[in-house]
C-alpha cells in the first residue's frame, strides 16, 4: 500500500487516514507531498479525482476520502476491529465520524491544525458552538466508557482517528475543556503513532500561509 | 423504526436516508417535520444532538447523519447488499458517497433542492466546477457498468441514494449533461420510491425562503 499525504504539520485529513494504518502497524509506503505546491498537484494528477490528500493506493485500487479509506482498511486488513463490535455503538461511532467528516466548518477554518505552533485566536460564535459540540461529544463518550480504555468508545476506534486533529488544534490554540477532556487529549497526543506524526511534523519547515491563523501565545 | 425527516420538497439529507429504507420496503414510521419551524426544533430537542434531520430511531438506538443511517440500515436489515459486493468497488462507492457527504458546497448553496420548481440560476465558478465533477463521476460509473442495471455501480447502491438529490436539483435547474447522464437521471426520477417522495413533495405548500434560489424558467 501507498498512502499519499500532505504536510504533517497541517494536513488533518492525511493524519486521520495515516493514523489507522500506522496504529495497526500495517505495511505501507508513505508518499509525502507539500500542500499547495506544483509538485503536489502533479503527483495527484491522474491519481485522485479530487486532487486532495489523502489518497490510498492498494494494488490497482485508488481510494480517496479519508472516511472511505478508514472503512476500507478496517474491512480489508483489520477484520472490522477499528469500529466498535456492538452494532448500535458502531452506528453511533459512524454518526460521530460522519459529523466530523462533514461538519465543524467554522472550527476548521478558524483553528487550522498547526502542530508546531502555540496560538491565541478570536473565535466566531459559530466556532465556539463547534467547540461546545466537540466537548459534548467527548464528555458523553468518555463518561459512558469511563474505566474501559480511555478512548471514545473504550477501545480505540476510527472515531478517535477522526477527532485526533481536533485534539492537536485544541493544544495549539489552548482550548481547555476540563480534566476529563484533558485526560483524553493527553492520551491521544501521547499514543506512539501520534508521537511519531508530531515528531515528523516538527521537522518540517514549509509554511502554508492560509493555515497560520492567530497570534503566538 | 421511526425516521424523522424534513419537508420532502427541500430536504436532501432526509431523502437520502428515506430512500434506502423505502426502496427496500422496510417497515418504518415516517415523522414529517417542517424545516425551520418551532415544532421542528422542539421535536428534535433531546433526540438529535445536531438538531438536524434525518434522525433514525430504532428501539433504543438514536442515529443521526445520513451516511451513518445508511450504513446502519445496510448492516442491520439488508445483509450488506446496499453496497457493491466487491471490496474494491465498495471502497469506491464509499469514497463517492463521502465526497458527496462532505463536499459540493457551492452546488448545495446555489442550487437548493426544490422539487416542485423549475428555475434558472446564475452559477459561480465553484458551482460549475461541482457540476463538472458530478458529471465526471456519473459518466465514469455509467460507462464502466453500461448494460448492467443502469445504476452507478450496476445494481442500486447507497451511492445512488447519495446522489439522488443532485438529480432532482439538475431537473429543477435544467442542467443538461448529455444523453448518458439524462438516462441515469430519468432512471432515478422514475424509480417507485423517488416517485412516491416527489408526489408527496408536490402536495406540500410550505415555503423555505432560503431554498428558493433562481428565477422561474
Amino acid at each position: 500500500m501507498k498512502l499519499y499525504i500532505g504536510n504533517k504539520n497541517y494536513s488533518t485529513w492525511s493524519l486521520r487516514a495515516w493514523l489507522i494504518i500506522e496504529r495497526h502497524q500495517l505495511n505501507f509506503e508513505e508518499v509525502a507531498l507539500k500542500l499547495e505546491t506544483e509538485g503536489f498537484y502533479k503527483a495527484l494528477s491522474g491519481l485522485s479525482p479530487t486532487q486532495k490528500v489523502p489518497v490510498l493506493v492498494d494494488g490497482e485500487l485508488v481510494i480517496w476520502e479519508s472516511l472511505a479509506i478508514c472503512e476500507y482498511i478496517n474491512e480489508a486488513y483489520l477484520s472490522g476491529e477499528a469500529w466498535p463490535d456492538c452494532p448500535k455503538l458502531r452506528a453511533r461511532a459512524r454518526a460521530l465520524s460522519s459529523e466530523m467528516h462533514s461538519g465543524f466548518l467554522a472550527l476548521r477554518v478558524e483553528m487550522p491544525m498547526n502542530i508546531r505552533a502555540q496560538r491565541h485566536v478570536q473565535l466566531s460564535a459559530a466556532a465556539q458552538k463547534d467547540i461546545a459540540r466537540i466537548s459534548q461529544i467527548w464528555q458523553t463518550q468518555l463518561s459512558e466508557f469511563e474505566g474501559h480504555g480511555g478512548w471514545l468508545f473504550g477501545s480505540w476506534s476510527i472515531a478517535d482517528a477522526m477527532f485526533a486533529p481536533v485534539v492537536m488544534r485544541f493544544i495549539t490554540y489552548g482550548v481547555d475543556l476540563g480534566p476529563q477532556v484533558k485526560a483524553y487529549m493527553d492520551k491521544v497526543a501521547a499514543c506512539p503513532a501520534m508521537q511519531k506524526w508530531c515528531a515528523e511534523a516538527l521537522l518540517e519547515q514549509d509554511v502554508v500561509p492560509g493555515d497560520e491563523a492567530g497570534v503566538p501565545r
